[in-house]
């Protein structure tokens, strides 16, 4: 805590706390999930209990996939400042969003939550985005990264998550949504992998 | 853990928990919003809860604020005491108390919560102020702080997110309050680089 | 994590962990306060809630009193095995059922709560009791430290907060608890300095 | 955070992200049980919990137990991917799911909420057992350990707390399921033992 950079302590503290956020909001999900009055037997516990499992799964999953984001992000910030953390509560806000959004969903009739948590979604992937290019763009908080990397890193951020979730909904109606999420999710893979050689390959315009 | 100045370690640990009382405060800000039983359409749906979701903006800032100011203190402390918990508890004993009172916002009939949500950011700000006040000034356990700066730093996180927050709730009735806490916020931020650059200057009174 | 002693490392992740406990406990305390449902002007609001802040003030206190004593003991631990996990867990258990002691406090009718309070809060005493006891006399995992001062930490975690607890409830009744309570705190408090001066001069059975 | 090995640094995010999750699920165990409306004298209070209580008291040892082999298991990695965190978030998953199971163990009509919550149980083991396996044979994550220690890790977490489980709630009915459970702790244990005397001694297969 204390011998080290202030912007560096600074950072550690801001991270354990995201953490203790998302950690929180990812256990509350299963919080307001309440046995069934009667059931006859685990199938007809199951099937009553569906919807509010397979909400809570997808809620889990988006909250998992938007902490290993924020982690790839914050391990490449080497400080951190008043607007860093302002960017970054906006994101905890979104995500301490998302119990109230999924029980949104399981309670939902005729298919009319999709759209807002989809946006829940849409938004806390902006958010992050936003905090990323902040920080390796204007607040120079990053540790050196070649500018492509970068770009590639806000716009993953931005998009994925929200396109992936919102393609997991539209394939239970048309299945062949998952071929379009397959694509998608490999088609970030291999630019990844083809930007971050282009950026260990010796080129003057990428040691920036 | 071992091998480091006891008061350092203790320090170290009050401020972990201090982060995870802060972190599970403002997540359980969400956690009394349920979704309305009927809607229809997205706008429907946000006209319902914007109430709900006003309130815990406005409460999520406020959280977010405090750790701010906590944070900020406490990497100007060096060591902790007994006293130092005690006044830390006080601190923490009120912000828990904030998801109570962002409910009592939302349900409030006529305005009336407003007085009772101000003087509960208020009195945070307070109990705020006297750890950081006891610490620098009678506890001797900040790191070397000029005391004009010790001062101001005591001045600002008492009165600054009360006046703030009670100054937002006016603005909703007249909108020249806006004006106001522009006014109030610019001030601080001037006084506080006036009084840092003095600090910085080798002015021998500002040494201590 | 690695690259450090293994017992240390343990001891590090379960002072982690344990802090995480306290602190869900302390915050979720004031999850099942709600505000009324009508009310009119702060008096009136104040009037109504006081048993339970109260209530709520008791406990938080009762919490910060034991964070105290574990970190207190545990800064003495150079080690941790798989039996002071259990230990730690029965505390950490019974630190855990505080929010529900709470709730019957506020509900109580006719003082019948009373005891089952005091019961539990005894009860995390001697648990932590037992770890620290095991911990420096049986599993030898704190660093040197005399043994008279061992068997007071010992005796004082083990009843002082539970008569504190319990005295405080008395004298609601009878007002002179309180002298009693103030004798009993300030006699601990002498003892202490007076074992803890013994320990530090050089007599040659309290160096083990 | 940063100066270390990404691996590293990425290990000790995801532990003390689990550590929180483990903490907090640990914790809402109890948030769901309220004092009943009306009791008389503390005899009756306790049989109107007992069910409650008892319930509380398995799921705490069963969190307890997977807390354990969790950090025994990390305790023997040296760094962190992606797969590792996938594998660890449906562990987590699982965990959080606890509270609602136990609520379903309080609540149960004759004995059909057993198997259910032996089931997920089990599955936490299962899940955790694929970490481990998947750290120390595949990703090649783990400290260099002997594989018949590391095939013992697996197969220990794989079924010891899913047996246990069973086994308790079995016991409840046929006393002599208790035997059964010492012998199998019991056989574990020294099995363990010998495992780790064998790896300790120099034979060639085991260096691996």
């Amino acid at each position: 805590m204390s011998g080290t950079d202030p912007g560096e302590a600074h950072l550690h503290r801001l991270v354990l706390f995201s953490d203790a956020v998302f950690a929180i909001a990812i256990t509350l999900l299963a919080i307001e999930i309440h046995p069934p009055e009667h059931w006859n037997g685990i199938p007809h516990l199951l099937s009553l209990m569906a919807p509010k499992l397979a909400a809570y799964a997808v809620s889990f999953a988006v909250i998992g996939i938007y902490w290993v984001s924020h982690r790839r992000i914050f391990s490449r910030l080497a400080s951190a400042n008043g607007i860093l953390d302002t960017l970054n509560f906006v994101v905890l806000g979104l995500v301490a969003l998302l119990p109230l959004a999924t029980e949104l969903l399981w309670e939902q009739v005729g298919g009319q939550a999709y759209p807002v948590y989809v946006a829940l979604v849409g938004a806390i992937g902006l958010a992050l985005a936003a905090t990323w290019g902040y920080a390796a763009f204007i607040g120079k908080l990053a540790k050196p990264v070649p500018w492509p990397e970068a770009v590639f890193i806000l716009a993953r951020v931005a998009v994925l998550p929200g396109l992936m979730c919102g393609l997991s909904f539209f394939s239970i109606i048309y299945p062949w949504g998952w071929a379009l999420m397959a694509a998608l999710v490999g088609g970030f893979s291999l630019l990844g992998r083809w930007i971050s050689r282009l950026s260990a390959s010796p080129a003057p315009d990428t040691t920036t």
